[in-house]
């Protein structure tokens, strides 16, 4: 079984390079590192990156391509149903596991996007929804108290979810439950790199 | 063991309908019809519909409920690993099932509807992409004279893949291999809903 994961610090592909880190199976995995374009001008295309639009993050398992972070999530909860922060097939809460890495993608990142972007429309909202939806959904599930989004306690689907307000803070929420939550994720997160970093 | 969906016909939740049919598991899993609010001012917010915004589709099983069509098809792909159309856990193309689901939420989707609506923006492109690579990557995928997006056969992410091409036939671009697989998707769709009618 070969398994590597094509990883270009700080960009989306950090939320992978985490999940691997609370996981505790970076000895099961091989990282690669690649360089993407940067928004400097910096950095561009990595010919070793298999993407066929050079993206990070990818992960390639004995030959397949995985890409897309809910995909990829999904994968590494499978191949490692031991590892603590998921929950694999079969367990109780794996279909709102698999909701929250869905729901990332499908809603979260183009409602954080066209936010920022100042992007509005009817048939987005219509379609997809927008921030006070998004914040509603965080804050009715955190505020009956639950530390993170699953009762079984933190999932990779945290680190997922919580992505984009950990790179951009302004985007958090006036809401003590989303906040609170917010910064036991990058809390989690610090505590992996140090880790990370000392048995590099 | 309890499975109940959430339907509405002619609404998206008709992929995960059609999941159903070609995994022949209509007899494991209870259909709810719901109500949602039509763009012609028709229908409107079914309160018997668990989902917090009131869309569909919707599963819940066991009395937890799984929202967004990705997740929806990775749960029935593993709670039915012996089900035709599925790649479940341990398949070797697990893996790009995963990702062909989960690049039609954080990609196809946002893609096809700011196409529609006329919407186009720097950040977008560059944080999702355009319909040029994503036809790009469905001609990559289909050129080498496969009749479905993966190795194995016909899957359940074609008709992800395949759903706003059948709605909106207007999208789909003029290229052979492309137009030839919507087409065969949507065959089979037909069929699907005429053995439906038929067993109903
Ligand atoms: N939806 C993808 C997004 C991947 C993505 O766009 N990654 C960026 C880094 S933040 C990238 O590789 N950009 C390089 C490029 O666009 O050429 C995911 O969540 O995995
Ligand atoms: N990303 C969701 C989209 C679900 C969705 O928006 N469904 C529409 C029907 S096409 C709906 O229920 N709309 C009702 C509403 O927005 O109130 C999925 O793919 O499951």
């Amino acid at each position: 079984m070969s398994t590597i994961f094509y990883h270009s610090p700080a960009s989306r592909s950090e939320t992978v390079a985490a999940a691997i880190a609370e996981m505790d199976v970076g000895n099961r995995i091989e990282t690669r590192i690649v360089t993407i374009p940067r928004q400097d001008g910096s950095g561009g295309r990595d010919p070793d990156n298999p993407h066929p639009e050079g993206k990070v993050p990818v992960l390639v398992h004995d030959g397949r391509m995985i890409w897309e972070r809910p995909a990829i999530l999904t994968f590494l909860s499978e191949l490692f149903p031991e590892a603590p922060a998921v929950c694999p097939p079969g367990h109780p809460e794996r279909g709102p596991f698999l909701s929250w890495l869905a729901y990332y993608g499908d809603v979260v990142e183009p409602v954080v996007i066209c936010q920022a972007a100042g992007i509005s429309h009817d048939w987005l909202y219509a379609a997809i929804r927008g921030p006070e939806e998004v914040f509603q959904r965080l804050a009715g599930t955190l505020e009956d108290g639950r530390p993170y989004l699953l009762e079984c306690g933190f999932t990779t689907a945290d680190l997922l979810m919580a992505s984009p307000f950990l790179y951009f803070p302004d985007l958090v929420p006036d809401m003590p439950a989303v906040r609170d939550w917010v910064a036991r994720v990058g809390a989690r997160d610090q505590r992996n790199a140090a880790e990370v970093g000392a048995s590099a």
